[in-house]
């Protein structure tokens, strides 16, 4: 499995993923999902991938060789964020053409996510989310915040703390505690770690970080957080069972 | 979806369930899924259901008619908590018999998990997870909770508080929260809530609560929690970008 994060504030983005793959228990990898195409002072654009790794990685490469051979549509060339998750969208769409009609044939799964989001000069930054299908969505100021893989152990954390106008620092150590959250529950997801922060008209990336497994943050982090949480949780109230609901040794009637 | 949840603990035993319904998102009812079987100083017996309505109403029927009857096999003629499971997992076979294939000719999910738990005298509390198949796993010290149906946003709060040793106020707590934080990221399960404890050896249930929407213990619970939460995120440090990792605009080598 995969984690994947993209957050979009008034201040910036920022980009957080795992690097655990896994094709069955008995052959997990690492693999890196986060990749960063930069442009100093012109455009940043930041890619995520999760899903079928042969299929994602296919799709990376195609975009790679456009900007190698320059052609008429690769990442330097489009005017508009949208226009890249859409270009973004038509790789997807090309690979799963060809790959998946062999791979339904043995009922592997072809699905694959991508988060697409950065800054092109003259536009405010933005970010996308991708389907298998090659279609998309957006992140808006409601909503700042798009994931992929294994996203429901690390929503929590973002749902109780995340909201658009947070600043850029807090907004990263929220997705570090997002993917935390996801490794300590779940094996699939696993370090290293990528993070990437980028403020808003900078066009250049401010922080960039890789946490491998045992690293002396990572690991202080996660304590200092384990240690937070359990004081949160010790000064909650016990539950007041001030009053009853009675015995039911029937099934329910849908009036509760 | 559902969440349920059920804590074993040197102390006594902690189940919480949702009552949302919903066959697709235009038809969410609510319908009880807790449901608890008590003779005093003998036995207690408490069982949880997600999945299928269908299916797991006919399981609990099943079982009602059988105590009804007076059966051969009822839940209080069976001497240990094993047989009991093994019971309801007889009857999670037979209804899946009957039903499933019906369902299957329309693609219709037919599957169904209990949580089956209690305490039968001359015997140590136990928990169980009874699968569709009428399969089933024991919570054990190391691993002292289960949960069925949506039950991914409700594991972090479980994996960084509870323990076997907690006592029962605690770990009565930690289940309310592990419900809030799942309610709070998935419309899909939701109030009322029930919540019981039963203490080890009393052969009472000494805690019985229905959680209604709007219930302002409730409300106050979830805003103490959100307090505590973000004082818990505000202490934390913020991350160390001491050391980078290197731009990359070409796929990984796999050697992070």
């Amino acid at each position: 499995m995969t984690y994947c994060l993209g957050i979009i504030t008034s201040s910036g983005l920022v980009f957080a993923a795992d690097s655990r793959t896994n094709a069955g228990v008995d052959y997990v990898s690492t693999y890196r999902k986060l990749f960063d195409f930069v442009w100093e002072g012109d455009r940043i654009i930041v890619i995520c991938t999760s899903g079928n790794l042969a299929i994602t990685q296919s799709i990376l490469t195609l975009i790679h060789n456009d900007l190698h051979k320059q052609e008429a549509k690769n990442l330097t060339a489009f005017s508009s964020m949208y226009d890249v998750a859409s270009y973004v969208g038509e790789k997807t769409r090309w690979v799963q053409d060809q790959q998946k009609p062999w791979l339904q044939k043995d009922g592997i799964d072809a699905q694959c996510n991508l988060l697409v989001g950065g800054q092109i000069s003259g536009e405010p930054p933005q970010l996308y989310l991708i389907y298998s299908q090659g279609n998309f969505i957006q992140a808006t100021p409601e909503t700042p915040f798009l994931q992929i893989g294994e996203t429901k152990y690390g929503k929590p954390i973002l749902d109780r703390t995340l909201h658009f106008d947070i600043d850029l620092a807090s907004a990263a150590k929220c997705a570090l505690l997002s993917l935390d959250s996801t490794m300590k529950s779940n094996i699939s997801v696993g370090p290293p770690i990528h993070l990437l922060t980028y403020y808003r008209d900078s066009f250049i990336v401010k922080h960039r970080l890789q946490l491998k497994a045992g690293d002396p943050f990572l690991i202080k982090f996660r304590q200092q957080w384990e240690i937070a949480i359990r004081q949160a949780f010790e000064q909650m109230p016990d539950i007041d069972w001030g009053y009853s609901a009675p015995a039911v040794n029937t099934i329910g009637t849908g009036e509760d």
